[in-house]
C-alpha cells in the first residue's frame, strides 16, 4: 500500500460483551490482514446500542484509516451497524436490486419469512457489495473522507470466508505494493530459542522481515516481504526461507499450515501409509484432530480409546499382567498399545499414548508424565515426556498428540524419530 | 452495587492484534461479570505500544467506571500496563516486599533468572495485590478519581482463575446489592422457540430478569436476580426457575453447566453406569469431550474410532455384509456399532455414531445425515438426524455428539430417548 493503513476492527454484538461468544472474527480477520501487511491497531467490541456504537465509530474515525465492522447486519431491530456507519459517513442507504431478488428467492424457499429480511438489501450508496454465499446478510465496503470502511456479518462461518473472498482482494487493490507472508511452523524448539538464533539477523532486516510467535504447543517464524508484485515478494523471501529452514533443521514441520497433523496428512497420502491410534490420556483427541480435516479417511483407519485398564485388555488385548507389573503409565504399556492397534487394524503405523493429564496423579508419576509410542514394521519407538506438573489438562493432551504426529512426520521423512537426550 | 458500573475490558498485547491468539480472557471475564450483574460495555484490544495504550486508557476513563486490564504485567520491556495505568491515575509504583520475596524464591529455583523479573514486584501505591498462584506476575486493583481499576495477567490459565479468586470478591465488596445468576441449559429446542414461549413474561419482568441465548449447538435461558443477600436473590429466583423448568420440560439438561456431557457425567456416576463409544463421523470427539472433564474414568471405559469400513469390521467385528447391504451411514450399522462396542467393553451403555460430516457426501445421503445409537440391556435406540447440508463439519460432529449425550441423559432419567416425529 502507499502508506501504512492503521486498521480498527469494530465488532458489534451484546452477546460478545456478555461472554456468550468469543470474538474469533477479530482474531481471524487480524491474521488474514497481517498476511497482507495491514497493521491492525485496535479491536473494539460494543453492544447493540445505537448511542454507544455511534461513539465507537467516532473514536475509530479519529484513530484508524480502515474500519472493519463485524456483526449487526442481520434483519432484526438489534442490527444497527449499516445504518450507523452510513450515517457517520453521510451516506444514504439504498436498495440493491440484486440483493433484494436473492433475499426474496431465499425467503420464499424458507419458513422464516419476515418483511424485515428485506432490510438486508439496503446498503450504503456507492458501496461495493459482497454477496453472502454462506448466509443471507450481504457485506460491503466503501471509501469516504479518506477512510475505508468494510462491513462483515457476524457469524464466523459467514464472516471469515467472506472476508477472505471479498475484503482481502478489495484491500489489496488499494495497494501499489504487494505484501506476502509465510509462516514456518516449528515443533521441538521454543519461541525464545528461535528468537535467540535469529535476533541479530531480525534486527538488521527491513524487507523481508521476520518475527517469531508462540502458539499453545508449538511456535512459528513469520516472514513477510513487500514488493511491486507477488512474484517479486516471493523471490525476495525464497533465500530467507531456505536459510531459516537450514538453520532450524528438522524442527521445521511445515509452511503455512496450522498444526502438525495438517503437515502429516499429505505425507501419509503421498506414501500411501495409514495409521491407527490407541489412546489413553489423550482420550480420542489424536483421532479427533486428524478427522477434523476433510480427507482424513485416506490416511486414518481408526483406533481405540482405552481409558481404563480393562479397556486396554478387552479392546486391544493387552495382557493385564503387563499393566499390573509396570503400571498403565509406562514404557512397556505404551509400546504394547501401539503394536496392538497396528496389528488389529492392519495399518502401517500404530500410535499409542498413555500418561497423566491431571489434575490427579497416580501416586507414582507426576502429572505431565506421558509415554508416546509409534509402531512400524519391525520397530517401535517410545518417547517419555515430562510436560510439567503445572500444565493444564488440555495442554498435556494437546502436547502428547503433537509428539505422536511429530514422530510420524519424522519417520515418514527419514529423520530420527526419538529426541536426543 | 449502588449504581450500574459501566465496565471496559482493555486487553494489551500485539499478539492479539496479529491474530496469533484469541481474546478468550475478555470472553471469560465478561461471563464472570455478567453473573454478578456487572455491565460490560466495551472490549478494547491494543498492542504493546505506550502511546496507543495511553490513549486507550484515556478513552476508557471517559466512558467506563470500571477498567479491567489483561496482559502486559510480565517482566519484559513490552510489558507496560502497570506503568501506564499508574501514571494515568497519578500513582507511583512501589515495591511490594512480599511479592519480591516470592519472586526471588521462584527465580532462584528456576533457570530463567533475569533481574527484570523483579520488576513484577512493583505495584501501584495503595493497590490491593492479587498474588498469582498460577504464574509469576501479580495482579492488583485500586480505586482512584471515582474509577475502579483491576489489572490481570494475560495468559488465560492465570487470568481466569485469578479473576475468579480475587477480582470477583473485590468487585462484590463494593456492592450493597448481591446479584446472582443461573443458566438453564436447553438441548432440543432453539433459542427463538424459547424466546417465543417466554417473550411476554420476560417483557414484564424486572427482578429477576430472564434472557435466552444461543450457543453453537444448544441454547440457554439466563435468570438473574438482585437482592440484599445471595440467599434472598436465590429465594427470588427459585419459583422462576421451577416455572421455567416445568414449562420447558425435558429439553432442560442442566443448570449452570457448559455442555451436555457435563450434565451426564454426574448422572452416570450416581447410577454407577459406564459407557463406551463407537465413533465414525465424530472421529473420537465423543470420547474427547467426556475425557476433557477430570474424573471421566469413573464413567467412560473407552471405545473405538472406526473411520473406515474395514475398521468397523476389524475393531468392532461388524459383518462386512451388513455394511455392503445398507451402507456405512445407515440405521443397521449405527445399531450394530453401539451393540458391538457395548459387548466388547462390557459397559452398561454403548454409543454408536455414523454419518456424513462433509464437505463430501457419499452419493446416497446428503451431508448432515447422521445416525446416533445407544445400546443398553435388552434395547437399542437409534436417532436419524438431518442436520443440513450447509452446516460445517465441526457443527455436524458436535451436534451428533450432543445427541449421543442427550440420549444417555434421557435414558438415565427415565425420559423417552427417541425424539417425537
Amino acid at each position: 500500500m502507499r502508506k501504512t493503513y492503521n486498521t480498527e476492527i469494530l465488532s458489534v454484538g451484546t452477546e460478545l460483551l456478555l461472554g456468550h461468544i468469543t470474538n474469533t472474527d477479530a482474531r481471524d480477520i487480524s491474521e488474514l490482514l497481517s498476511k497482507i501487511g495491514v497493521n491492525v491497531r485496535y479491536h473494539t467490541v460494543v453492544g447493540d446500542n445505537p448511542q454507544r456504537l455511534r461513539e465507537c465509530v467516532e473514536v475509530a474515525k479519529g484513530r484508524a484509516d480502515v474500519i472493519i465492522t463485524t456483526g449487526g447486519l442481520g434483519p432484526t431491530c438489534d442490527d444497527l451497524t449499516k445504518q450507523i456507519l452510513a450515517e457517520a459517513f453521510g451516506l444514504p442507504l439504498v436498495e440493491c436490486a440484486a440483493e433484494r431478488a436473492s433475499l426474496y428467492e431465499y425467503i420464499r424457499g424458507g419458513k422464516d419469512f419476515t418483511p424485515n429480511n428485506l432490510l438486508q438489501a439496503l446498503l450504503p450508496e456507492g458501496a461495493e457489495i459482497f454477496h453472502n454465499l454462506w448466509g443471507t446478510a450481504p457485506g460491503c465496503a466503501f471509501e469516504k473522507d479518506g477512510k475505508i470502511v468494510v462491513m462483515m456479518p457476524g457469524p464466523p462461518n459467514e464472516c471469515v470466508p467472506m472476508f477472505r473472498r471479498y475484503a482481502i482482494p478489495y484491500l489489496k487493490k488499494l495497494s501499489e505494493e504487494q505484501i506476502v507472508s509465510h509462516s514456518v511452523r516449528i515443533f521441538g524448539m521454543g519461541e525464545s530459542a528461535v528468537d535467540q538464533i535469529f535476533r541479530d539477523e531480525m534486527d538488521r532486516m527491513t524487507n523481508p522481515t521476520m518475527a517469531p510467535y508462540a502458539k499453545e504447543c508449538d511456535c512459528l517464524l513469520q516472514i513477510t516481504a513487500k514488493a511491486r508484485s507477488e512474484e517479486e515478494a516471493e523471490a525476495m523471501m525464497a533465500p530467507v526461507i531456505a536459510h531459516v529452514k537450514e538453520r532450524l533443521g528438522d524442527v521445521v514441520y511445515g509452511m503455512d499450515v496450522e498444526c502438525v497433523e495438517e503437515a502429516v496428512l499429505p505425507l501419509l497420502l503421498k506414501k500411501g501409509v495409514h495409521f491407527a491410534a490407541a489412546e489413553s490420556c489423550t482420550g480420542g483427541d489424536i483421532a479427533r484432530r486428524i478427522t477434523e480435516i476433510p480427507g482424513a479417511s485416506g490416511v486414518f483407519v481408526g483406533g481405540c480409546v482405552t481409558y481404563t485398564n480393562e479397556a486396554k485388555a478387552r479392546l486391544l488385548g493387552i495382557d493385564p499382567a503387563l499393566i499390573e507389573e509396570n503400571g498403565a503409565v509406562s514404557y512397556p504399556v505404551a509400546k504394547a498399545m501401539a503394536e496392538r492397534v497396528r496389528a488389529l487394524t492392519g495399518a502401517e503405523i500404530g500410535l499409542g499414548v498413555t500418561g497423566l493429564a491431571g489434575p490427579d496423579g497416580d501416586g507414582v508419576h507426576p502429572v505431565g508424565t506421558v509415554f508416546v509410542s509409534m509402531a512400524v514394521e519391525g520397530e517401535t519407538f517410545v518417547r517419555e515426556l515430562h510436560l510439567g506438573e503445572k500444565r493444564t489438562r488440555s495442554f498435556i493432551r494437546r502436547m502428547a498428540g503433537n509428539h505422536a504426529y511429530d514422530m510420524m512426520r519424522r519417520w515418514l521423512t527419514g529423520l530420527p524419530v526419538l529426541l536426543p537426550g
